[in-house]
């Protein structure tokens, strides 16, 4: 088990002003939450409304004047503390309905996560008659650098929070922070999360003795599951000093140490060859400037006959990253779209065997997450604050909207070198026994 | 049944002489055949030799003397009948080898589809150390246009032989000129094929009542296997007369007529809206610059909550369709790369669900093809000529070499519209029991 501590999330790389959400936290005095509403704002508000596509919401403003365009249809309720927050929001929404929220100047009488679906559903239709200035106004920003040194800094910012934080609400079979399998609707997280490592490992067809190398392992649980069930010998890549310290750990406790070797170095420092690559959750990461780069390391990595699987966060398009999710939550990421991902596959002559689509088992893992943290929320403000708390309730509940709304995807691909002809007959060997251990 | 006769194949679109097959038939007095080889002419042969990454295969001329640059590692012998034949092939491999092939001029002594797979690989590897000058030399054409009367002229070319011809080397079950599915390895042809049936169907989820629309036929085979096997209403497009002819009288006999239409039509004039969309080999006929034009076609007949799948041959990279077979087998054929694939997807906001490669079982598919119609060689040969039936041993022979050598790839492609949130729950459905019938 770590020993690591809680602690504050570190800073942002570009540290101005406006990149510090607590600055979002307005002193009383220029609040001015005490004054009439302008007309200007209410038109404002209505304006608002129409651009994202007249959603059944209503406003309430801070001197608690109702404004309800839809008239009377309003499920949610968003209420402003104060007049500044209005101006935040309409010329930055992408941004600053996430900073707001956090900073509890906007607040939600609603299910959050259903009011975030209800949005995303409804933009994503009314965008496509918005005006060009109205596109660029809000348009999200491109994610930042993820070069060698900046992706140390990326992932230091969301996997160093402390391995006791991710505790509260992550499952207690191993440590995933990347989407469950669930194959029947009624698993437990736990149950889920073992049936992901299960269905990776099948897709992978390993066999005792084989040896995988892993770009991105989190706590290392899928390292040691492979281990344990399949007896092949693992190396995986981490930056993230918390997280392998757990792995490590972890890893001697089971007693599986001799087979797993966890690696404190960039993805990009992978040497040798082996019988599978695997990545989970790590390609949104990895930005689309090291996708061709990504794509010649898998190819020198893996032996003729392996098999590699990415398991990734993607688009359905192209379309760059929320821009409240880049800056707060995870800084350079960026979910690429089926397209780019497959281009990835193309770049070194790879042979696509299997593409499968999980988007509706990552709402499912989230939701999980969620009423996990909902319940923790008491300790998380304690061992951060409240304004963090909020911060990842809101990252939590737009990422199940997200999947809900079809804004996020989840691939698992599969590929292999062009020329190999060792290939699975077909995937029926993958359904033959139930991929989830009983409750 | 068809009463349709066998008849020689159309005429080619542009009918220049040099794009008339039958003219590489030289008349005697025009070979040469009797002189000696120059000495330019061995230097050729060796530096062509080079160029094709030295395979194992030896020349021999017409002067029956043998040019073996691999000294006694040759598994195969190319024997050239003059020296045009010689010229012709370096000016343009591509092309020529198939028409030299078809016209007795370039005899092959091994077994035609190995050579043709150790030329796949053996090129693969050497084109990448190619001079800029050679790359254009030997560069495969565009594909020519694939607009609605074009289409209907590159589909009589090849569909519109006669059904004589195509029975004697399909599967006797359902007619299927489209990969099969071998679930086991030891399937027959027929077995796959109504595998193949079955595995569609399975990942379209039918239910009975369903509404289906096919793009492109064949010989209805999967119309027929819906309606009897799933209860659904099937509209199937087709534009080859002769096919369509042979599917609805087979549709009568077996009193499935009530649930299935056979229209001949464009698929882009498709109407009307669908529970599935199903199109099992034409987007290799589509042509790149219709893709949107598809992938719009798609989303405006698909219900909200419908399923599509798209089964056709692909790549692992954008790459041309080789010169012989657009210009002798496929006019107008492209196969997508399977980012150009899902281009086709992400146009129209689609999901994809689920990508599987059949790579192996198209070459496996055309080995059994290939038995039948070997077979069958002296019956072809008398319904059009030798060198029809030459052509067709080739496109044959190169088909199963270009899927081993993992020159083509096969793509079964399931997506929806990016907003349906009726997903399967996974895969497991599929695989629940045997896909082929017992023998």
């Amino acid at each position: 088990m770590s020993q690591s501590t809680a602690r504050k999330p570190p800073a942002s790389t570009n540290d101005r002003p406006e990149d510090r959400p607590h600055v979002l936290t307005l002193p009383l005095e220029e609040q001015q939450a005490d004054r009439e509403p302008h007309s200007y704002e209410r038109w404002l508000i209505a304006k608002l409304m129409r651009m994202a596509g007249s959603p059944p919401l209503r406003f309430q403003l801070w001197n608690n004047e109702f404004i309800d365009p839809e008239e009377g249809h309003a499920r949610f309720t968003l209420k402003l503390t104060d007049p500044k927050a209005l101006f935040t929001l309409v010329t930055n929404p992408n941004l600053a309905f996430g900073d707001l929220y956090s900073a509890g100047r906007l607040q939600v009488d609603g299910d959050l996560s259903e009011l975030m679906e209800t949005l995303y559903r409804s933009i994503h239709n009314a965008r496509q008659k918005w005006p060009k200035w109205l596109e660029a106004l809000w348009r999200n920003h491109n994610p930042r650098s993820t070069g060698v040194s900046e992706a140390r800094e990326n992932i230091h910012h969301h996997y160093d929070l402390g391995n006791e934080f991710y505790r509260l609400w992550l499952d207690h079979a191993e440590m995933q922070y990347t989407c469950a399998y669930y194959e029947t609707p009624d698993l437990t997280l736990e149950q889920a999360q073992l049936a992901k490592l299960e269905h990776v490992c099948r897709k992978l067809r390993l066999k005792p003795g084989m040896t995988v190398v892993e770009a991105g392992c989190g706590w290392g649980g899928l390292a040691r599951y492979m281990a344990r069930n399949y007896g092949v010998k693992v190396h995986s890549y981490n930056i993230s000093k918390e997280q392998l310290t757990y792995a490590r750990e972890e890893a001697r406790r089971q007693q599986l140490d001799h087979l797993i070797e966890y690696v404190e170095d960039d993805y990009r420092n992978i040497s040798g060859q082996y019988d599978a690559f695997v990545s989970i959750g790590m390609l949104e990461h990895v930005g689309k400037d090291n996708y061709l780069a990504l794509s010649e390391l898998i190819s020198r990595s893996l032996k003729p006959d392996g098999l590699a699987l990415l398991h990734s966060i993607g688009r359905n398009r192209p379309m760059l990253m929320n821009a409240w999710i880049e800056k707060r939550i995870f800084p350079g990421a960026y979910p690429p779209s089926i397209s780019e991902f497959m281009g990835i596959c193309e770049h070194s002559d790879f042979s696509v065997l299997d593409v499968e689509n999980l988007r509706l088992h990552y709402a499912q893992t989230l939701t999980h997450w969620m009423e996990r943290f909902r319940s923790n929320m008491d300790k998380v403000t304690e061992m951060y604050d409240g304004h963090f708390a909020r911060a990842w309730e809101m990252y939590l509940a737009g990422s199940i909207a997200a999947f809900r709304a079809g804004s996020l995807q989840l691939f698992q691909v599969v590929f292999t070198h062009g020329g190999n002809n060792q290939l699975p007959q077909n995937r029926q060997d993958i359904y033959s026994s139930p991929a989830a251990p009983e409750a």
